[in-house]
């Protein structure tokens, strides 16, 4: 019953570059807070910034034989996001599939999972967030699903969606959501903008965003320290 | 029946420098091996090394709204310590609030709980100790105390004690006992360094600290490898 | 009944060179998949790569004082290997031990525990792989063995075993049968590089490794994204 | 942007005997081994197994304000299905909760978050998964979903969707699909009752599952002991 | 620097029964929702419920020795309270023990590490809240603190405050706060009953608690399901 | 490279029996604190007590075909023991395989894994010490040895070991030294009934293991409590 899907659909690559820039933490917010990965998902070195279409995987644990099958469906652009069906930290990926991967045009990996080789990962500059870093090797036996919709680090993800992913973690966007998302984080940058340099002017918070009403309201009290 | 003290007594900040000079080890060490974090803080960059009076903030999981608070009560010097009341992972923290902490001067942060824009923040320089980087937002709702006696990550903190941050860790130093402290930190530091240089040149430790008749007492057997 | 073996044989040290290029994950499937220490070992800064006999020591939890007695055993190119008798996170080992173990040329220190000072550790470019990083100082009050087989972070290691260690993390291969191991690890990593080379020049890990029929007979389907 | 959707379609209500008596072990397998949430959910006291169908509802960390809103939605013979939009071991749930959940017939809670009160929900017989039990409250501030679609300890779970637990954890079977999934449990409990009385009559399960000759194939050799 | 502090003031005896009666949940919050160990400290067996005065004690990792100081120092009706200096899980209290503190009185162990012999602590109903179950033995070398103010999973306690633990975990109440709390306490179960009969009846908590306008305030909406 | 060794010799069966109720701990000290496994391992459910002969088992993560290989090689009064090459969660092991066992006359399971049907385990009263329960099948596709030297939940384990197993965890005792392991743990054993009944009489370890000395050589002072 194991199925691989050719020919996804794509989130639109025209703006991949600006998610990358926008970042997790600000798509994130204006998606609703919704699509984060769990915080196991680390950059196996910093400072990286990605985006791109997701291409799913589902492997077995210590199992990386779908990852082979996986390859051959992304394409430029794309991002490859590997799950286990059950937690495994075992290193699925290694320097040859980043090979393999480079040499697609493929912009990274997401893998709720171990990978190895990340010296030489790190040397070829090529982007993975992993829940681990551990040089157990995998089989080839068990088949697993390719570009169907799976779970990763606790995120709902479907082929083809946009999978943004820097220092801060993993974010998802659905391919369908993103001219909406975009629009708001593009506004969220902008009055963030002008927030910082108040703040940089030494503003505080509490009157920018006007919150002292409210913290009285609720029964905040100040009192000098005794002594 | 949240509150806000204000105007807490500082740790003398003319031994801030030379407090974290010393360094978390070897402070630790001098406070006879009390007020240490539990190693779940870390860096988000090294190397980092920092010391400052501590303002305290307590907040509810998943809500920063105090940590607002908390800014306006902070001065050059001082360094923000935030607990949250139940374990939460949540990025409470990110860059605004961090350039509002730098245009006054706080030399850094330390929260038992997650951060965000961590990219961000190294490039601004901004020293943080958290316990998990995490894009998750948080809200404004739940009132907490600023600059009352907190426990972070098992360590109990008074307003005011001086924290001192390093790649080691996070240490407190109650502020009235800082100077006895600091003397006995000198004192460790004065020997070390002579110890260093005989380690160096190849002596023992266990000439140098006199070990061998006590192992020998206790019954340490020495034998020759079989083979 | 504490012990300390003297002159145990060693792993012949001209290969250790090559066993650090050669590299864990190599290493790791060249012996079979054995040996491999648990993730919760990580180098203490990035990029290291080292290999050396193991001279091993058992500590009491909180307590270091076998390494002072381990140092005496070490030659140069040795590699000190601990494991605490039970978990123990505690910082055993820190600028000072370095010091002494780098001048007796000793290469590194794998601890299944956890080490301090890790700023000036990682100045003085002295490698460490620990399962944690925590100021908490121990003392100097319990027997342990220097140089009896231990297990450290789940793996068998015998006194004079080649300890190979790197960004990957930690292996131990058999000091008898090393000759052997690098024999495989020679021949695996010329066929990486020829892989490696196909890879990059864009043939599928499908077709290199003939993967197709037994995927088919397998069961797996391809199929049309719908939409 | 917070909706509660009411009237969901339920699961059958019929098969829910059925399905606890089947068990999430072998649901779990008929479904082709999808739908388990993560083994941190775990019952109160045991033994415990229940199914109904899901009414879901997304919680703020520390705040369990939309569980009080999820209880209107329920019926008699659903589960409640509580989900944290980060992860929190607060004590959502306690037993005033469970009254009111009773009271309408409710069968159960499966929460990825702590509940309290754990010895009064055992005399009470109601029947909780939970990732912690903590007595630390929670409050009553922000708006989350209730019927939407949600990811919980791992496994996506809509509206109606059956949910089964008992002492192995927690299964969600899609509402759509359980009458295939029962009819493929039934055959598999129909199997292993033949088989448990072969195995309990001392037939090998490597001749029941006639192994011998594909493990022979794949190369398993056995050799007496020395000695 | 090790001292035993003798004579402390106990919290008032006559209370005791009554704390544990109303148990952590209810008490953690009508002391404001403070003084809670973290949710890593559980019974050993269940149900259980105690409460008494607090006799601190401070130990070395892997070594009881202050425990043997500290059962000096129990009376009647006390609670002893153990936690390590740095985190450990070894067994440091087993039967011995538990029948010296039996013999004198005292109702229960909560202690931040590990025990042992816990089939023989049930079977003498010697109630245990810990943090571990672990056979593995300590030393007796390494001096400590008794009836000093302690850090135990994350609550800060003084000799002489009041320790209730049960099924839902441990919280501290200061001695001379006990009066305003129980008194808090009383009105809360008396206000639970009235509740726990209303919603048994199936009165809603959106109507008992009066949430539905400042729910729709917020924004909340209703839908019907599509289908 | 897969090799099932068979006839493997036992460790003398007929005291197996006083070890189970010598139990764990007592064990564990008779042997120098050796042997013991990581306190993951616990039963699933309470109380247990258990000794027998190592039949020893490696599987692939998720993968439990040798199990299938290790239950012929069963006798009588067996343990298996069983262990993944990398850590994994999954339920290796539920009522068939147990039926199974159960018919050979094994005593018990020891899996460094997870099990389930833990309900039916717990009715067919199969003893089992597990590091999870969790519902998540495996495969049956990859060898692994059977009756080799291993190492369990951080223990060196030979076939023919001593297994024992209480509600405290797992120890295993060397197959030769047997007999001097049990001729210390008797003795232990009487003296412990000695100083309990001593200890039960009011009498304290300070004075019954004659501590004051050496406790006010080290420093320790007793200082009345102010107030």
């Amino acid at each position: 019953m194991a199925v691989v899907v050719t020919n996804i659909r794509r989130a639109p690559q025209e703006h991949a570059d600006e998610c990358a820039a926008l970042g997790v933490a600000t798509l994130h917010e204006a998606q609703g807070r919704k699509g984060l990965c769990a915080a196991r998902l680390r950059p196996i070195y910093r400072p990286l910034s990605i985006a791109g279409s997701a291409v799913t995987c589902e492997v077995a644990p210590g199992d990386n034989w779908m990852i082979h099958v996986a390859v051959e469906q992304c394409r430029a652009g794309d991002v490859l996001v590997v799950t286990p069906t059950s937690p495994c930290s075992d290193g699925y990926f290694g320097d040859l599939l980043a090979t393999s991967l480079q040499a697609r045009g493929v912009v990274g990996l997401v893998i709720d999972a171990g990978v190895r080789d990340v010296a030489t990962l790190t040397e070829m500059r090529f982007p993975v967030w992993s829940a681990a870093v551990y040089a157990q090797g995998t089989v080839k036996e068990t088949l697993g699903n390719v570009n169907t919709p799976i779970t990763c680090a606790g995120a709902r993800i479907n082929p083809g969606d946009m999978i943004v992913a820097d220092d801060d973690g993993v974010v998802v966007i659905a391919r369908d959501g993103l001219a909406g998302v975009l629009e708001r984080a593009r506004t969220r940058v902008a009055n963030e903008e002008q927030k910082r340099a108040r703040l940089a002017a030494g503003e505080l918070g509490l009157d920018m965003y006007d919150m002292r009403g409210r913290l009285a309201e609720k029964g905040l009290k100040y009192m000098e320290a005794e002594e």
